[in-house]
């Protein structure tokens, strides 16, 4: 299937060729920047009915590599299909997020939860838009799909929602550790029955976000996050894989023995500092700061520049989160410019 | 001073003198955590009322020691105090955290606000906060002084309030560098005036709070948050100091060339990974899970060993972040007895 990609930028690197200059994509591209996917949701009375059509989804995927030019697509759609998928359904609030209108409290809650194919079954929406996106790309850019990480889907559950602590989530791994594995192992398992479905209706490429990593305490993530983390990576040896844990700079050893292709970054992690845990082999992915493109053209491009010289080869260009909504459509474009113009 | 106080463990270690055992408080100890606060809180119509009241604010401080036997008192105040001597008022919304009307927007808002001693007077009711609580404590243990860090309280005049990314406080520094610089330069004075004042009225020891330091990238940090610290550091040679930078890992080895005598760090640092940045001679303070809190007595008593063991001796002993208010007391009561009857 690369063979046939006019642009394999980002499967080179992330399967350690050399390439002439680094790919670029932007976490959360296929959204509000973008006036063409403000007017595509506006077709929707709410945003999961928007997810959950895989024309639409297939559309906004596509939008920005027609309008941006970057070297790779990533699916539209929600980290939050899984627990639904799993029984915990899910509303998303407008301006303030998603909320969980029953959370996992206790082993008996776990119990009722579907789980892995049985559950994956009812995600056949992405798989369609999967396999949609990949037809109508024509081979243009590689496909990346993607899922969230068991502890951050875990949180979201537990929690009900977004949090300023997640300290509903976290006293639960203290006070029901059982439990919380049970909870765990169920994500896990539908995790991995959605993804080799996402693989298989045209996925070149999986990304992991574990975006509430960073709240927990380095033995916890070896113990409740990391383990699962593992068995993800492990069970889809198809495609190479990107995990992206957001504030977890002291998980990077821990990811350097796991099969992942890929590491993401956060913007507080130096480049070498990274490359220094996770050896010499694996790609880089990030890291640049999202609030940077609200600079001037000669501010992003002086510091795109800087990044890249940091990182060297080995090195996807992304930003350490995803982009501000609201952030200036023409920083955007400098930035991908710049990046697009580098020769290694 | 010290040689007055009954207890002075907290003073010995912050000095890089040797103890018998770790002394022990907790952010956030004067505060919903016990009843008696709860009980003081509802004779004031709003949280601003309670904080301007000196004899309120004293009763606060002192709770936890009464009730809890903590080894340290630190005096009932707010960070956003200082904003508002600025002439910057907030409000603090009950739930929901602060809000303030106006922000700061570009050169001239800046230009407007006071600072040093001037703005720093109008914050005396903090002092005699301090010098009643110094009286009525008759020297059982040291009195805590604090202020926000530079940057932290910049992020709240320019953001408005709490914020999941900080993004606009983040985009001026991008946009408007040297507005930034000047805006954190009046902080910077007022933070001083004010802090020497605390010390003039029987702080014994000084903390700076920078609760969004890891919203920065190090490169940021390093311009806009680390020499504004240096600067309060120097400015206050009377008292040891402790800055504690939620999030900020990579700026451990910054902190280690100022004249801080203890380094604070939240629960994702690991104690040798902060050893071997600070040196040896600093002392480290924390870094409990506040949720370990939530867990069974012999859950937290084997947790807590294993933390005074990790860091061994040049410890103060705290939590990663502030007590979260529904921590049951019993919990809190387990850890600071636990820690209390260790022997080095």
């Amino acid at each position: 299937m690369t063979m046939q990609l006019e642009n394999d930028l980002l499967l080179r690197v992330a399967n350690g060729a050399s390439v002439e200059r680094p790919p670029v994509w932007l976490m959360r591209q296929a959204g509000r920047i973008l006036p063409q996917y403000r007017a595509l949701r506006a077709n929707f009375p709410d945003f999961k009915a928007f997810v959950k059509n895989p024309a639409a989804a297939s559309e906004a995927t596509i939008q920005p590599v027609d309008e941006l030019g970057v070297d790779a697509a990533i699916i539209f759609s929600d980290i939050l299909v899984v627990p639904e998928a799993m029984g915990l359904d899910y509303e998303m609030i407008e301006a303030k997020g998603p909320k969980f209108p029953t959370t996992i409290e206790q082993a008996s809650d776990v119990e009722q939860l579907r789980s892995g194919a049985e559950a994956a079954a009812s995600l056949s929406y992405v798989w369609e838009a999967l396999a949609l996106t990949k037809s109508n790309l024509q081979g243009r850019v590689p496909l990346i799909g993607f899922a969230g990480a068991p502890w951050t889907i875990f949180a979201y559950m537990v929690e009900g929602g977004g949090s300023k602590t997640f300290s509903k989530a976290r006293r639960m791994l203290y006070q029901q550790p059982e439990t919380s594995h049970a909870l765990l192992q169920k994500i896990t398992d539908t995790t991995i029955a959605y993804l080799q479905g996402q693989i298989k209706h045209g996925a070149d490429l999986i990304q992991l976000f574990d975006s509430w990593a960073g709240e927990l305490t380095p033995e916890q993530y070896r113990e409740f996050a990391a383990p699962y983390l593992a068995q993800i990576a492990k069970a889809l040896p198809e495609v190479p894989k990107t995990v992206f844990a957001k504030g977890a700079w002291f998980a990077l050893e821990d990811f350097a023995e796991m099969p992942w292709q890929v590491v993401g970054l956060d913007w507080n992690i130096p480049p070498a500092f990274a490359r220094a845990r996770v050896g010499a082999d694996k790609a880089l992915q990030g890291n640049f700061d999202p609030c940077a493109l609200y600079g001037s053209a000669e501010t992003i491009r002086e510091r795109a520049l800087e990044m890249v010289r940091a990182f060297g080869p080995k090195h996807i260009v992304n930003l350490g989160h995803g982009v501000y909504p609201d952030t200036p459509l023409e920083g955007v474009r400098t930035f991908v410019q710049t990046i697009q113009s580098v020769r290694y």
